[in-house]
């Protein structure tokens, strides 16, 4: 795997939707950093992970935030129209990624995911048809693995409103580059985790709800003996998969399963950030009902197209990347509880 | 395949959505015919193909709509969740079904075929968990098949927005299923004909397009060859289908592809049609470019499952079928222009 060059998006224009959420920030500070000019549409929920604090500069790259433009703005409202028409490259991270509350509010995950998901692609088709656009997906449409590890070929059966609304707005990406000529790849994550992701309460992936716990000294629940294994992905791996997806000749009208070799299960992911926070223990308890309906079990990814199309490889090793977490939330835990 | 036992909807209550539609109206009058307590509810799009003349006393059979209540209302209002809480049986047929319309305003579409329907599973699940749901699907979803006929396994690949909006349409029924114990199964259909369909212009389906040139003595193009073969299904036997679909044991949490077993060229079913109505003519003529984007070539379902589960087969050739269209038409063609 050859770095992204250096430069590679100098003068280059860039539009993060969700870019005050977790991934979206990261990938706005890498734009930033790499020389892009650089817009951030959000509309700024913060149970989605919208966080003013994720554009704040960092004391090692204080300049990396400095020309981010922020705009508060749904996707399908004309602000976020009007900045997606001058972009280049959209990074499309925008959208409600809790599984709870998509069964608690189907209408709104609707809206969110996919209707908001419409109105970005129509505008951009008439208006900038030209654009690349990166579009982030979740593993979860999936459902339980048929088997393992899950490449592109795997059959889509969602087990949750979240898995159909972003396997809809999926298909409206690749349609609309089919029909129109939109430049548009999706990229479907796994388990996401690193600094800047919300932590504050249990609505959201495992991942934060076990580092919240870990440094507030607190109880993991690990729900039945945490034997399903998962790839967690360290967030600067993701970021780097995206830019590259971005560069790539091949990648438009292509979907990516993207995830990561090392397969840890649940039980050895919560006693791995206990160890790192040196706090925290770990607990075995029943599942209940409302999680169980949903659990999928034991999921990890083929990223093997991902890694011959994009020339990408995850390099972070899970001890590694939850050390540099810690370390990061050791210093900012406050913004993001 | 044994006949729908008589009284088989005695004393039973059925909300048919989108029953001033062209197979919604068929579905409730024959619901009527068997006893049942029908009503209907409709947004009233006269684009959708509602139409109150569908619900028009028949001189052969005048009881049978003496019955049916309509409701004027999109599935996602009040009124329609009220419908909904009282119905044993549910045949949810409402929806956006052209594929032109879909590409000019996806929007309307999403909102039409997902949205609504999201709101109407949301109401039975918390008024109604016990009812039985048939929604109505379609072949577009699958686009251009990788084999023929096509089955419950063949990979789902929408060309167009109304594929992706109905398509998220069954996985929210069998989600609502799933989890939360509504009997919802989701019926496929082919190109279907008969009856009380939109003829007016040429924003659906071909068979009606091809239908009202022939009845107004018009020119019925065939784009390219005409080679392309199409498993057409006359209304009643979808009727059938549907009914038996409520009734058998087996269906819920289950797709079925319905289809014909005879395959008829466009070539061979625009001439069946001149034929049958004693005017028009067929011309052949280059695609236009808005269409060849969506085409799909050959397609005709496999409905070996169907047959099974359902003990249900399509009776009706096409030489007859369309004899009692178009004898349907030379009484009522101003009702449907």
């Amino acid at each position: 795997m050859e770095s992204i060059k250096p430069g590679a998006f100098d003068g280059r224009s860039a539009l993060v939707t969700g870019g005050l959420g977790f991934i979206g920030s990261n990938v706005a500070r890498a734009l930033a950093r790499g020389g892009a000019r650089v817009t951030v549409v959000d509309a700024g929920h913060p149970r989605h992970g919208a966080n003013p604090h994720n554009l704040e500069p960092d004391p090692d790259t204080p300049d990396d935030v400095a020309h981010i433009t922020v705009i508060r703005a749904d996707l399908g409202e004309p602000l976020a129209r009007a900045a997606a028409a001058e972009a280049e490259l959209v990074f499309n991270l925008a959208g409600q990624v809790s599984h709870l509350d998509s069964m608690a509010d189907p209408l709104f995950d609707l809206d969110v995911n996919t209707r908001s998901q419409v109105a970005l692609l129509e505008g951009l088709r008439h208006d900038n048809p030209d654009a690349t656009v990166v579009f982030t997906s979740t593993r979860q449409l999936f459902g339980k693995p048929q088997y393992l590890p899950v490449d592109e070929s795997h059959p889509v059966a969602p087990v949750d409103v979240n898995g159909i609304s972003k396997h809809a707005a999926e298909q409206f990406h690749l349609l609309y580059g089919e029909i129109y000529g939109l430049r548009c790849a999706v990229v479907r994550l796994t388990n996401v985790y690193g600094p800047r992701q919300r932590l504050r309460d249990d609505y959201q992936g495992f991942l934060p709800i076990f580092v919240r716990r870990a440094l507030l000294d607190e109880t993991i629940e690990v729900f039945g003996e945490g034997g399903q294994r998962r790839d967690c992905l360290f967030v600067d791996d993701v970021v780097d998969c995206l830019l590259r997806t971005a560069l790539a000749p091949d990648a438009p009208g292509e979907v990516f399963n993207v995830g990561n070799d090392e397969h840890l299960s649940l039980r050895e992911i919560a006693e791995a950030i206990v160890e790192a926070a040196g706090s925290g223990r770990v607990e075995f308890t029943p599942w209940p009902d409302d999680r169980d309906a949903i659990d999928i079990g034991s999921y990890f990814g083929d990223s093997s197209k991902a890694k011959r199309t994009l020339e990408w490889a995850p390099a972070t090793r899970f001890a590694d990347g939850i050390a540099r977490t810690i370390e990061f939330y050791r210093r900012h835990l406050e913004w993001y509880l």
